[in-house]
C-alpha cells in the first residue's frame, strides 16, 4: 500500500479511551450505571432537549461556520469578546487543532504523566516530543511543568484545572504563577472542562489580550451535552484567527449549535446540576469511607477513590466493579493508578455503586491477596 | 506572542467558504432561498427528525467512538466490511485526517484547479505542495491528474465524482483508469459526496482490499443531514486503522450517529429526494434556457449555469441574484467562473430563482456591459 507519512507510520495503534459501548459488546451485557466517562447523568436542561428536537427540522442546513449566535452568547457569559472565542468539536477537537498551531515534528510539549490521554494522543500524532512530568501529591505539578518547559524549550505546556483523572484543583494564583514562569515562546493550554464544578477562585484572571494562554471549555460536562460535542477556546484574537486557518469550519453542526445555545440560556439548570454533583461527591466520599477507603477531595463531577493498594489491586477492583455492571475507569500510571475513578451518578446509580463496591473489594482481595492493602 | 509553527505562520487568512449566515448579517436581511451550499432543502426523512428528537434525551452521553451500529448499517448498505468503514465529522473532517495520513510538509498532492476548496485548504494546512490541474471541458481531467501525480511523485490525488462545482461526472471506468494510472505509492482520494444523485454506472468497483483508494461519502447531501455533520470513508482495513491513530475518536456525537442511522433506514425517502432533485435539475436547465443560457448537464443536486460571459460577468450576475435574496455560489477560477452554481430547491425556491435570474442578468449587463455576452 502507499506508505503512511513517517509520523503516522511510527504511531502505536492505541486509542485514548475505549468506549463503554465496546465493553458492553464484549460483555454481551449493558451497564446498569454509566459512571466512567464523567458525563452528566442529570442530562441537559429540558429546554435544551426541546431546542435539539426543534433543530432536527433544520438539520438539512449546515451550521453557521462562524457560530455567531453561540459565540455571542458565550461572550455574554464569559466577558470575552467574540473574536476571542473559537467553537469546536469538544475540547478534544480543539486541542488537536491548537496543538498543530504551535507544535510540529520534534518540538517539545509538556504535560503530566498520567494526565489527559487525548491531549497526549494529539501531541504524539504530530510527531512532537512529549515530555511528561509526574504528579505531586495527586495534583499536576505546576512548578515541575514550568521547569520542564524551560529546560526542554517547550512550545506548549498543558494543564487541566481542575484536574482529570484525580479531580484535584489549584487556586487561580497557582495557574497565574505557572503562566508567569513559562518562557515567552511557550503557550499555556489550560483545560477547564471541569471548571463549572470547582470552587470560587479557581478561574485565573488573565489580561484579555494575553497571547500566551488558550483556555478550553466544554458543554460535555456540567451542561450535559457530551452527545452533541461542542466546546470552545478562549484566546487572544490573533490565536483565534490561527484556529480559523486549520479548523474544520463547518464541523460543528446546526443541531449542536442550537443545543449549546439553549444550554447557555438554562443557567438555573446548570446551578442545580452543580449542586447535585456536590451532593453526589459527598456521597462518593461516604461510600469510600464506609469501605475503609478514602476519596481524594474533588473539584469535579467525579472522585478518585484510593483503593489503598497498588495499581494491580486497583485494576482488580475496577474489573470486579465492571463485572457487576457499573462502568468506571481509573488512572493509567503509578502512583495515580492506586485509585479508581467514579463519576457522580444519580441516586440510583450511587446506590448501586454502594452495593457493588464492597463486593468488588472483597473479590479483589480474595483474588489478589498479595497486592491488597 | 509565542510563534505559530512555521507551516501555520505561512498560511493565508482565507477560509474555504463564507457561510450564508455571514452574508445575511452583512446584508442585514435573511435569504429567501438557500441555494448556495448544495444542501437538501427537502430535509431528512420524518423518521430521522423523530430519531434526533429522541436522541436529545440521551445527549448527556458521548457517542460510541467506534460508531458500531452506524458502521454495521453502512456495511449492510455498501457491502464493505465494518473494519473498512471510518465515520467522521463530514467529508471535510475526514479529508483533513486522511491528508495527514499520507502527506506532510513539502509532499506533492494533486487536485484540480478550481476543485473542492476545502480539500485544498487541508493540504495547504499541512504545508504540502499542492499541484493543481486545470479542468478539461468542465470535467476534472483524470488523465491530467494521473500525469501530474507521476510527474510530481505525488502522495495523494483527489478527484470528486460527480464533481463539485461543475456537477459533471465520469463513468466508473474512467475512475478505474485513473486508479490504474497512479504510481504505486500514491493514494487516490475519491470524493463521492454527490454519488446518490448520479446515474447508474458512476461508482467504480475496486477490490475490497485495494489499499490505494479511499472513498468519501456523506449524510450532508441526499440524506439531508448537513446540520449533523456525519460522513464516512471506505478504505482498506489497514487504512481505517490509520484513521484510528489520528481521528477525534469521540468527535461524532450520539445525536449525530442516531440521526445518520435513522437516515440509512429511510431509503424510500432517499429515493424520493433523488427523484425530486432530478426534476429540480431539469427545471434549472429550463430556467437557464428561458434566459438564453445553458446549464451544464449535472449529476448532482445543483447545476452550474454558464452565464455566457467571463468571470467578471458571472460574478456580477451572482451579486445581483444575491442582492435579490437568493443565496447561490460560483466557481472560483477561470474558465469555470463563467458559471454560477445553483442548488436544487423546492418548487417555491425555483420559482423565486426563475423570477430573479432575468432581473439579475439585466442588471449585470447594464452595470458591466463590456464583459456581458
Amino acid at each position: 500500500m502507499p506508505p503512511f507519512n513517517p509520523i503516522v507510520a511510527a504511531l502505536p495503534a492505541t486509542v485514548p479511551f475505549v468506549g463503554p459501548e465496546t465493553q458492553e459488546r464484549a460483555r454481551g451485557r449493558s451497564f446498569l450505571a454509566r459512571l466512567g466517562a464523567n458525563e452528566s447523568v442529570f442530562g441537559p436542561a429540558p429546554a435544551v432537549r426541546a431546542a435539539v428536537a426543534r433543530a432536527a427540522d433544520e438539520a438539512w442546513a449546515y451550521g453557521d461556520p462562524e457560530a455567531f449566535e453561540l459565540r455571542n452568547a458565550l461572550s455574554a457569559l464569559t466577558g470575552a469578546a467574540p473574536e476571542r472565542i473559537t467553537v469546536g468539536s469538544g475540547i478534544d477537537g480543539l486541542l488537536g487543532v491548537a496543538a498543530r498551531l504551535f507544535a510540529g515534528h520534534g518540538d517539545a510539549v509538556v504535560t503530566s504523566l498520567g494526565g489527559y490521554p487525548t491531549f497526549s494522543y494529539h501531541v504524539d500524532g504530530l510527531g512532537a516530543r512529549r515530555v511528561s512530568v509526574p504528579y505531586r501529591d495527586d495534583r499536576e505539578d505546576w512548578e515541575g511543568l514550568a521547569a520542564a518547559a524551560r529546560a526542554e524549550r517547550a512550545r506548549i505546556v498543558y494543564i487541566a484545572n481542575p484536574d482529570n483523572p484525580m479531580g484535584t484543583v489549584w487556586p487561580a494564583q497557582a495557574i497565574c504563577d505557572l503562566r508567569a514562569a513559562l518562557p515567552e515562546d511557550c503557550m499555556l493550554f489550560l483545560d477547564e472542562a471541569y471548571l463549572d464544578f470547582a470552587p470560587e477562585g479557581t478561574a485565573p484572571e488573565f489580561p484579555a489580550d494575553d497571547p500566551g494562554v488558550i483556555r478550553f471549555r466544554t458543554f460535555s460536562k456540567a451542561y450535559g451535552l457530551a452527545g452533541l460535542r461542542v466546546g470552545y477556546a478562549l484566546s487572544a484574537p490573533e490565536i483565534a484567527r490561527g484556529f480559523d486557518k486549520l479548523r474544520n469550519h463547518f464541523g460543528v453542526g446546526r443541531v449542536a449549535q442550537a443545543g449549546a445555545l439553549a444550554a447557555l440560556g438554562a443557567q438555573d439548570w446548570l446551578a442545580e446540576v452543580v449542586a447535585q454533583v456536590a451532593r453526589g461527591r459527598s456521597r462518593l466520599a461516604l461510600i469510600a469511607e464506609e469501605n475503609g477507603l478514602a476519596a481524594i477531595p474533588s473539584a469535579t463531577n467525579f472522585a478518585a477513590i484510593d483503593c489503598g493498594g497498588d495499581g494491580e489491586f486497583a485494576r482488580a477492583v475496577l474489573r470486579e466493579v465492571v463485572a457487576r455492571d457499573v462502568f468506571i475507569r481509573m488512572p493509567g500510571v503509578a502512583p495515580l493508578d492506586r485509585c479508581i475513578r467514579v463519576s457522580v451518578g444519580t441516586e440510583a446509580d450511587l446506590d448501586l455503586f454502594a452495593d457493588v463496591l464492597p463486593q468488588a473489594l472483597a473479590a479483589a482481595k480474595a483474588g489478589r491477596g498479595r497486592n491488597a492493602p
